[in-house]
């Protein structure tokens, strides 16, 4: 593995961005994309890509564009997504069964290899060739680098530390609790409730109503 | 209802953290708080807290902090959380379920009010008390605000089509699909892929193995 290149969290965000529209392109065979052209299946400013992707060497040709699997490739060094990772998932009801059997993970590298629940009518049941486990039956050692919390609420303080227990360092946490776990944790917060809320100061009532 | 103040993304996505916190601090039955007990929750520093809450006036008073409720039903209102959302999903799957029985909404006053699938397996289930219409009941006039796309990245794109056509102004979209809409159409992506790249980075190989 090469030397690490620290990066600022908001330029990671975008690298991973960029990385699925290098991927998308790259499966359609386009050999050369412009910054402009990366800039608009982004949602970012062309003069943002250009800087973003300066940050990691010269990558562009002038006049003529980024050369696709070379960057796709080095994006992925970038973010270690030329390795496979392996996740644990806590909680198996609808919503961690949705994330089982979600089919971009496996493309990007992630694999979940295991899942717990605490509920003895989910443990011994397989969703999506796993078995799951009591999550009783952690801390243990797991050879996973990445969690994944799809517990309610409650129970998120408590199992996120199990997983940190058994050795896992970054989390993507679904239960809208707030973790602190020390430095050494990365966290990635899903509030889906969040995202609602920013969009709620966007929607325009179609039909007001006299109880609104 | 009051005149809506225009505000940058960064900040109402910020505002949407605060009013978390604070409905937590409320349901604590808290009475005050300073901008740095707010910035500790949000994960955001408490010159940021202040910067932003005076966007919108006075509300702190100096040495002894914010008034609890009264921050708490400012953003609210700001935010247009103080009235009902009736949101459509479409997407029945493992995902829309979990989204159509997420606790979380009613609390923030999202009410799911219509699930559309085009499976006719799904068509005419019930799930919460809402039964499940076919998608080809698309496009017509729903009196919904706010739509969530939990469908198969292909469909994406026909399906947020048939929503805005039948008067959503806001989307949801959990496709991964890239969308544009227009400008009268606000979109907010949940990539659920993206948010493990980024943890990818962080992530410490608790075991490298010779395949990795």
């Amino acid at each position: 593995m090469e030397k690490r290149i620290r990066v600022p969290e908001p330029t990671i965000a975008r690298l991973a961005t960029y990385f699925r529209c290098l991927a998308d392109l790259s499966d359609q065979e386009v050999g050369v994309v412009s910054s402009e052209e990366i800039a608009f299946r982004a949602g970012v400013k062309a003069s943002q890509v250009r800087k973003d992707l300066s940050y990691f060497g010269e990558f562009g040709v002038q006049g003529l564009g980024y050369p696709v699997p070379r960057l796709l490739d080095r994006v992925a060094s970038i973010l270690q997504l030329d390795q496979q990772h392996r996740v644990a998932l806590v909680g198996a009801g609808n919503l961690g069964t949705a994330l089982a059997g979600f089919p971009g993970f496996a493309r990007w590298n992630f694999h979940i290899l295991w899942i717990f629940d605490s509920s003895p009518a989910k443990v011994g049941q397989e969703i999506n060739k796993i078995t799951v486990e009591p999550t009783s039956s952690l801390p243990r050692s797991l050879a996973a680098d990445l969690g994944i919390l799809a517990v309610p609420g409650p129970a998120a303080k408590d199992v996120a530390q199990l997983l940190v227990d058994s050795g896992v360092t970054a989390l993507l946490n679904f239960t809208g609790a707030h973790l602190h776990l020390g430095s050494k944790v990365s966290v990635r917060n899903v509030d889906l409730t969040h995202e609602l809320a920013i969009l709620a100061y966007h929607a325009r009532r179609p039909d007001p109503t006299p109880e609104s």
